[in-house]
């Protein structure tokens, strides 16, 4: 008999398995979102991966279309969401009248986008994103700065700086200086003025705005004050002070920052930045950036603003919100770099070791009352050699190895073996589950 | 200036979303699930929604195959996972080297497949999967049964039955009555048993294998045996003394039955039943359903069983296993039907309602005092009256209310509402915490 032809085993390009190592930090950081959102009051939904093609499209051409998995299936035109922002726009216009508004809620699932895997991406990704509908409260902008505050420290990390701006103070001084109807091309040339410095960005500015160097120089101004927060918000109010639309957006980071202060965030951790854009078309008021102090050159690792409508393509109901999105697969690298991932972490403490099948009931009962005490154990299952097991045992990231061979189970004292350390202690099987509660919580 | 035409809101025929009170039960049966899990060492590993079309399909034809999402993209046939054990066997060939054996595994995601709705079926549904890979011990089946036990009672059945067969003992009977090569159509005829009764079964069996009506009495026979599980041991083991697969088939039965009652599952929770087949071609020995005793016709909400060799497709490595899956759909609405869910919860206990945008950053300070001592608190955004917020915190299900307006300002002193009840009390503002956190724990 001939055996048949092996089928290679292989992903997609620009798709990845997770193994244990990597999956049980991402399950952590995943469980740490969702108790920080929850905390705020945060609901949590799903949509599917699939919709219709009309729902997650704009009218077709721009990027993002582009990078669609889309395709035919029976006589509908569908595809794979690329983002979770376009199915929460359905989602609230679909349910609007049973959800209520305000409604809060946050959404972790995998997107797909087709994208050139050749810069390091991955064409299917978790977001990880909170959103609060329905208000133009600056309450929702603070609690937003303050969710981003709270994530960030759940998660471990004390050095970081969420950088906070406001559209309206960018959009404001391009009204005072007469360039509101070119917006896009000069916020576009001003988001390069780090990589390129001041006179590129000013050429680029003449070029694709039509600015004058006088008008340039006015936009960098803003970018380039300096000074406490204070002093800033003074600045950029008498820069900005013929426009009502600036006035209020000053107005709202004073109101923002001063929430956030009050709900316990130091100054090196929230901090203006009146160059941050984020995107041309889609923010309006507030907006937020985050740096890890040890990585910054990582980029944000939690972004976000405020929008004006979210739902206006499917809806006539006007609906505002603000939210952000931890960036998961930048905090697992940077975590990583940065040895804030055990490098083996079992999913239980204990492995207990087995030797011989005329004792396995024995073995299963000796697991399961470990179990019943709130102790994860890993019953080997086959009678090898110790040395393989404990082997095994260590590879797998096990804390404690428990021991009871013939002579155990005839004394009823077991090895406690602490993996790490290689240290033994005899231990009466009586008095295992506390020795081990107490062990494992050192 | 002319609207645009809006887009209609909704999902794909056989798609569904979930609202917060659909996603915070089901967020919860799957956080218990993994708590099971890992306390018997199963790890996370998450696998890639599209694959190779050739990865997932088999050659073609089968129903599995024609309910696949499948399409072309770039120059690839690709498709969507349909189940998670194809994807396993897959990451399995792929990683054996990295992973060693024995591996545990869990795997909670989602997988498409375009059945025909009307039957109730979703097109895109959760999978919650559990496997040991890589062992022939009897440990392993043992574990999978207490697993499965301890699912159950962690989610909160106490009377449920976990139905026990191995298919060894099946083929066993067919080798003994010289049916082994007509395995296939005879058991599917077995299956209906319940439905059509034991002459319409011997017919089928007739038509389809062409067996003796003497050959399908004694297949009969097995099914209709009774008495205690020891009772009906010894009357299988006599049925199959022809067949060495047969009697290697009780033994493990027993094995199996013994280990599982060492992890003290009572007996009306474990029985043997010799008529359940599950699936024809892929169970090669134990194998378990799982039925509740309030809803048994709902059928089995936790089904699995032992296979020879999972990855034969891609790998010359035999590896065999055993594992199970938990229906999450199948237990959620079996829990909505016996209402084990709560009616309506947050997903924060507290509700902090909101007067005077004069004291916006009071209002944010004790919600963030409250969230960092442990208590989940959404702070409503805007200044509305009283009675329209407590509406809204009623409808989305905090089980308390705080409510500090002017007067509770100046004296220190805020109202605390219980919301079920609306009983009310007095509670200094430095105490709530403390007052909360006994509270919440009621």
């Amino acid at each position: 008999m001939t055996r048949p032809k092996l089928v290679t085993p292989r992903t997609l390009k620009g798709f990845r398995d997770y193994l244990p190592a990597a999956m049980l930090p991402r399950e952590a950081l995943i469980d740490t979102a969702k108790r920080v959102y929850r905390s705020f009051g945060f609901s949590p939904i799903d949509t599917p991966a699939l919709e219709y093609a009309e729902v997650l499209l704009g009218k077709g051409g721009d990027e993002s279309d582009r990078q669609v998995y889309r395709f035919e299936h029976g006589k509908h035109d569908v595809a794979m969401r690329f983002d979770l922002t376009v199915p929460l726009a359905r989602f609230v216009a679909q349910h609007e009248q049973e959800l209520g508004l305000p409604f809060k809620r946050y959404h972790i699932g995998a997107v797909w986008r087709g994208e050139n895997t050749q810069r390091g991406r991955y064409r299917e990704f978790m977001q990880c994103d909170f959103d609060t509908l329905g208000t133009e409260s600056m309450i929702a902008d603070v609690e937003t700065g303050l969710v981003i505050h709270e994530l960030l420290r759940a998660i471990g990390f004390q050095e970081f700086t969420i950088r906070l701006n406001n559209r309206k103070v960018l959009n404001g001084l391009l009204e005072s200086v007469d360039l509101a109807d070119r917006a896009v091309p000069v916020l576009r040339a001003l988001d390069k003025l780090a990589k390129v410095g001041a006179d590129a960005v000013c050429e680029e500015m003449a070029r694709t705005a039509g600015a004058s160097d006088a008008q340039a120089r006015q936009v960098l101004a803003l970018a380039g004050l300096g000074g406490s927060d204070a002093e800033l918000l003074a600045r950029v109010e008498s820069l900005v002070a013929g426009s009502e639309l600036g006035r209020l957006g000053v107005a709202q980071l004073r109101e923002v920052l001063e929430g956030i202060a009050a709900g316990g965030v130091s100054t090196e951790r929230i901090k203006l930045d009146l160059s941050i854009a984020r995107g041309l078309d889609y923010y309006t008021g507030t907006i937020f950036e985050t740096f890890l102090g040890a990585l910054p050159d990582i980029g944000s690792v939690c972004s976000g603003g405020r929008y004006d409508d979210l739902a206006s393509k499917f809806t006539r109901s006007h609906i505002p919100g603000i939210g952000a999105s931890l960036g998961l697969d930048r905090l697992l690298a940077a975590m990583e770099e940065l040895a804030m991932l055990e490098s083996a972490a079992a999913p239980a403490p204990v492995f207990l070791a087995y030797f011989s099948a005329d004792r396995a009931a024995d073995y299963c009962r000796l697991a399961m009352d470990l179990r019943r005490a709130g102790i994860g154990v890993e019953l080997y299952p086959s009678p090898r050699k110790l040395g393989e097991q404990l082997k095994y045992a260590s590879r797998r990231g096990f804390e404690f190895a428990v021991i009871v061979g013939d002579e155990e189970w005839a004394t009823g004292v077991c090895q406690l073996k602490r993996l790490a350390t290689k240290e033994s202690e005899s231990v009466q099987l009586d008095d295992l589950a506390a020795r081990l509660r107490g062990g494992t919580g050192e």
